[in-house]
């Protein structure tokens, strides 16, 4: 008899499942149960309170999009907040751009990050990169108190529940409006468009109240709930497609194996279902 | 205890699932099983061989986009040919179009198309609509044996197991290519670039060594594996985006929920790992 995990979507009555090889890693910290999974299909699957973070056979698509999209918008990305990202999947994809000096992470759970340090060490070892200063602390105080000014903010959070609550507020928003620097961009994961319509509505309602540019695009998780999966780009200068760098692309020459440069622009361009969700009254 | 339905994915070692409140048909045609399930969250559904066809909640992704992007490619398409597709759901998309004058579906096992016709009636009605003409055969038969002519031809079929196999060989194609007109335009639904790259890489092999043109596209389809899905475009002279017809897209101003103009041109903006899998030598 194979192991099973599976994780349930309640709000859709549906559930997504995989077998399990082994049982690598399985401990509560005082914020939340962690495991780390073995699987002969997707790789080392990293699960906290029993849903999917990330899955090795698939986390290039959410780590590549959530950092690219914004670090080839931005003209001179130096400083990085990244909220949350214990993983360190983000810190890898930002530090592929040479222009990044610093980059703070802000995680609320150490062992988040000593565990994937030990299990999964291709993905999380830019954390050890000398350009990283983690805070093991929670990001809604970090984003009140500090004083700080990023280029660009990227919440790369676990969904609006327990610990991830606080960093879907619209007060959220605005302390993290306040440390971007006049032409910052700040980018979120923003959940499933068709599963979730509601939670999305209400990142979209909130950014908008904050920020004068605010735009969705879109990306394909199989592990995530749907598979689809959008994020938010919220801005105080530049456009996402219009302002995308696309020489920087070209010097760089990056070889990643879902973001390009076309795919830069197309994913702006939402289903209709979508874009009504985001534009209703 | 809730009734529970679950599709397992073999080849990935991982299944999806949801509630059930009722069975409303379940029956074994002389081709395969044939079920029809009452959901609270997906509304009605339809498995053949326990495997996913459709479900209410997110048909209209994949009958949007399987009809739409060929007939707005196609300057005057009056002549279709869907293969499979017994459902309805692409007839309905299609007899939006005012330029089609005649479609045949080419369906095997009738089953399908009564029971469609009685539990999902709002998807299906328009297989009776005058326009339509229903050959219950096998379409590997009726694509050798015919001398129609179409303008365009949907293979809107099951996966390439048991009935669905002979869809998915090149002599299937070289006979729909022999159907097509001069300017005709083929569209194949072809699986999931990221779970089933080796099938993905067969259509796009054939299709390469009958057609002159072959692109392939994508969509967010929840309930299929991975939840992401892609779609093979086979032209002997259109380019999918470039012959766009945008007049008549604006002019015929459909209500859809899922394809847009924008959408038309960035669908085909592919993922790295997609592009490089079906230009593999």
């Amino acid at each position: 008899m194979p192991i099973r995990f599976r994780e349930d979507y309640a709000d859709i009555k549906a559930f997504l499942g995989f077998e399990v090889t082994k049982i690598l890693f399985s401990q509560k910290s005082p914020f939340q149960k962690i495991d780390i999974l073995e699987t002969d299909t997707f790789g080392r699957v990293l699960l906290i309170d029993n849903l999917i973070m990330f899955t090795e056979k698939d986390e290039f698509v959410y780590h590549e999009m959530i950092a690219h999209v914004p670090l080839f918008v931005h003209p001179e990305p130096q400083n990085i907040l990244i909220i949350g990202g214990g993983d360190g999947g983000t810190i890898r994809e930002c530090t592929k751009h040479p222009e990044v000096q610093n980059i703070d992470l802000v995680e609320i759970d150490r062992l988040v990050t000593q565990a994937c340090l030990k299990y999964t060490p291709k993905l999380s070892e830019k954390i050890l990169n000398e350009k990283v200063t983690c805070y093991f602390e929670d990001a809604v105080e970090f984003v009140k108190q500090s004083n700080q000014q990023y280029d660009v903010i990227i919440i790369d959070s676990t969904d609006p529940i327990n610990v991830g609550e606080g960093l879907f507020t619209k007060e959220f928003y605005q302390n993290c409006n306040k440390l971007l620097t006049s032409d910052g961009i700040l980018v979120a994961q923003s959940e499933s468009p068709i599963w979730f319509p509601k939670l999305i509505k209400g990142i979209a309602d909130k950014l908008n109240s904050v920020f004068p540019k605010v735009y969705f695009y879109q990306a394909n998780i199989p592990t995530y709930p749907s598979g689809y999966w959008s994020f938010a780009f919220a801005s105080k200068k530049y456009h996402p497609v219009t302002d995308f760098r696309e020489k920087r692309y070209q010097q760089l020459n990056l070889k990643l194996k879902y973001y390009n440069e076309s795919l830069h622009s197309s994913t702006f361009n939402l289903p209709t279902f979508f874009s009504e969700l985001i534009n209703e009254a």
